[in-house]
C-alpha cells in the first residue's frame, strides 16, 4: 500500500479527485527564513546560540515520520514543493491542498521572537509555497501563547486569499476555551478562517493530565487525550455560542475516541449543566455543527466492522475530512483502505465536498 | 428507578447476590480521626488553621453527589454505617462490599501529616466499619505523593484481611507507571493487593493536558482522559511486565472510552514500540490481563445496541466489576438497565464472578 502510494504513474487519472485538509510544509532551516525577517532578528540568529526553535513533533527516528523518498536532496522531508507536487499533488489528484507549517513558535518564551517568527513563517508560505502552486492554500501560524498578538499577526495576513485558517498545536498552556484566547477566536471569527488544532504543540507543560510521561509513545497514544481536552474547554467555555460562525477542524487528531467522548460528555452535561448555562444544546450537536476531523492517521480497530459503526456513532456524515498529512506515512491510504468500504456518497464528502462546505476561502 | 433502588422492601430477596466493588466510606469530620492520631497532630489540629485536608471530589450541589436519602442526621453522605447497610447492603442483597474513603490525602505537601492521617484513617476504617460489619472490605489509603512512604503504610496494614487494595487517586503529579513509583508497585505485589485507582485527585496539577480548566463539568468529564493516561503509563513502563501478578482496578472512570484508546494504543504500539522493547504483547493484551473496570458511572450512548458494542469491543468478559459508587447518584441501576440486555451469564461475571477472580482476599 505504501508503495502503490508513492508510485504516481499507477495512481495518476485513477484516483477520484481530493481536497488533501492536512499537507507539511517545513522549514528547511531558519536561515530560509531570513529574507522575511528583520535586521534584527537576523544578526541575533547570526550571532548568538538562539537558532530558532527546535522543538520537533516526530522523532526522526520513527517510521511514521517521513515516507520513504519524502527526503529532499537537501532539508527535512516536506520542505520540498517539488517533491510535494510530485509525491503528493499530481498521483493522488490534490484539487487543492492545505498546507500546515508546525514551526514551533508556541515554544518560545521571547514573544519579539515569537512574532517576528511568525511573520517571517507566514511570509515564507506565501512566497515561496502559494505564489508558486495555485492547488496551495496555508494556515497562518502565530503565536498563540500570546493571544493578542496572535490575533495581529492574524489581521496582518488574513487578507491574503490563500490563508484559510489559524494553525493552533494541540497542547496548549491553557485550554483553548480559556477567556484569555478570546482575542483569538475574536480575529478568526472576523475573518471568517477555520481554527486548525494540529497534533503536538510544545507549552512546556505536561502533555497528560498526570504529569511528564517518559516516552514518545505515551504522548503519541495521548494526543488523542489532549484533543479531547481542548474540545471540552472549548464547547464548555460557550466558543460556538460567542462566535457562532467558528469551525474548529482536528488535524491527526485521530477519531474514533470521538463518540465516546461526546457520550460522556453529554451525559454529565445533563448533570452539570447549571455550570454553563450558555450552552443551549448538548455538547455533541456544537460538535456536530462546528467541529470537523481528518482522516489520517486513523486510529482504527482491526475489525472493519468496528470501524463502520464508529462512523455511523459520529452521527453525521459532514464531520471527516480527507487529508494525506504528507511526508508523515501512517499506513493507511483511505481511498484503498476506507472508502472502499463506505456508501460512494459518504466518501465523496469525505474526500471533497465537507471541505469545501467549511472552508469559505477555498 | 433511583427511588426503586431506595426502596428496600421493593428490593430485598429479589436482587442476585453481588459484589460492590465501590462503595465510599466517608471521613465525617477530622476529629473523627483524633482516635487514632498521635497526640502531636491532634494538638496540632485542634490548636492551628490546620483541620486536614478540605478537597472534595464531588461538590455538593451537584446531582450526583449523593442519592436522596443518604444524609445521615449528623456528617456528610457515605459517613453512616447504618445507612450504608440500610440503602444498599441489605436491598441491593451485597455479598461483600469494598469500601473506598477518598480523603485527599495526596493534597497535603507535609508529609508527616500525609503519613499520620492516611494511618489514621486506615486504622478507622478497620474499626468503625470492618469491624462492625462482616459484609465489607477496604481499600488501605496511603500518601501516594511519596511513593516510599506509602509503600510503608501498605507495609504496616496489609496483615488485616479486610484490606484488598490499594487506593490511588486518577490524578497525580507524576504518571503512575514511573520508575518513582515502583516502591509502591512493589509493596502491592508484596501483599497480593490491587491497585484500585480512582476518580479525582488533588495532586495540584491541572486535571487535563492541556492546562486548567474553568468549570467542574469540564474536569468530571475529562476524567476518563486521565484514566486512559495513567493506563497507558502503567503499561508503557512495563509494571506488569516487572510485576506479572498485579492487576489494576480503575473505579468510576467510565467504560466506553476505553476500546478506541486501545485501538490508538496498539496502533502506535507497533509504529514506536522499539521505545519499549520489553513490552511483550500488543497495550490491549496487558490491559485485558490486567485492567478491570467498574459499570458505575456508565458513560453509555443514549442507543443501547451501541452499548452492547462497546461491550463487545472490550473484547474480554472479564473487565468489568459491579459497583453502586454508593452515596453517589448516576441514575444507572445495572440491574436494571444494563443486565436484562446482557447474556446472563456475562451479567453473572459482572455482579460477583470477576470481582471474586480479581481479589484473592475476598
Amino acid at each position: 500500500m505504501q508503495t502503490e502510494m508513492a508510485t504516481p504513474e499507477v495512481r495518476t487519472g485513477q484516483r477520484p479527485p481530493v481536497i488533501d485538509c492536512d499537507l507539511h510544509a517545513e522549514v528547511p532551516t531558519v536561515e530560509a527564513l531570513f529574507p522575511y525577517l528583520p535586521p534584527y532578528w537576523v544578526e541575533h540568529i547570526t550571532h548568538t546560540r538562539f537558532k530558532g526553535p527546535i522543538d520537533t513533533y516526530y522523532p526522526p527516528q520513527s517510521p511514521v515520520a517521513a515516507r520513504p523518498g519524502s527526503l529532499p536532496p537537501q532539508g527535512p522531508a516536506g520542505s520540498s514543493l517539488e517533491l510535494l507536487r510530485a509525491q503528493v499533488l499530481d498521483p493522488l489528484n490534490v484539487e487543492v491542498g492545505i498546507l500546515v507549517c508546525t514551526y514551533a513558535i508556541d515554544s518560545l518564551h521571547n514573544p519579539d521572537a515569537a512574532v517576528a517568527l511568525a511573520r517571517a513563517v507566514n511570509d515564507w508560505l506565501a512566497e515561496e509555497w502559494l505564489a508558486k502552486e495555485p492547488r496551495l492554500r496555508a494556515s497562518i501560524v502565530v503565536p498563540c501563547q500570546i493571544p493578542q498578538l496572535a490575533a495581529q499577526e492574524i489581521d496582518r495576513v488574513a487578507q491574503h486569499p490563500g490563508f484559510v485558517q489559524v494553525l493552533l498545536p494541540a497542547r496548549s498552556y491553557f485550554p483553548y476555551g480559556n477567556r484569555i484566547y478570546h482575542p483569538l477566536w475574536e480575529a478568526i471569527a472576523r475573518h471568517d478562517l477555520v481554527a486548525a488544532i494540529h497534533f503536538g504543540g510544545a507549552p512546556g507543560t505536561p502533555p497528560t493530565p498526570s504529569g511528564w510521561p517518559s516516552y514518545y509513545f505515551e504522548e503519541y497514544a495521548g494526543m488523542a487525550q489532549v484533543f479531547a481536552s481542548q474540545l471540552t474547554s472549548i464547547v464548555c467555555e460557550g466558543v460556538f455560542d460567542l462566535f457562532p460562525t467558528v469551525k474548529v477542524v482536528l488535524l491527526e487528531s485521530g477519531v474514533t475516541w470521538l463518540p465516546p467522548h461526546l457520550w460522556r460528555f453529554d451525559k454529565e452535561w445533563r448533570n452539570l449543566r447549571r455550570l454553563v448555562p450558555w450552552l443551549k444544546q448538548p455538547p455533541s450537536a456544537y460538535v456536530r455543527q462546528h467541529v470537523r476531523l481528518t482522516v489520517q492517521p486513523l486510529d482504527a480497530p482491526a475489525d472493519p466492522q468496528a470501524l463502520l459503526a464508529v462512523l455511523a456513532q459520529l452521527g453525521a456524515e459532514e464531520l471527516l475530512l480527507y487529508a494525506s498529512d504528507y511526508p508523515h506515512e501512517h499506513g493507511v491510504d483511505p481511498e484503498t483502505v476506507l472508502f472502499p468500504a463506505l456508501p460512494e456518497a459518504l466518501a465523496q464528502k469525505i474526500r471533497t465536498e465537507n471541505a469545501r462546505a467549511l472552508y469559505r476561502r477555498l
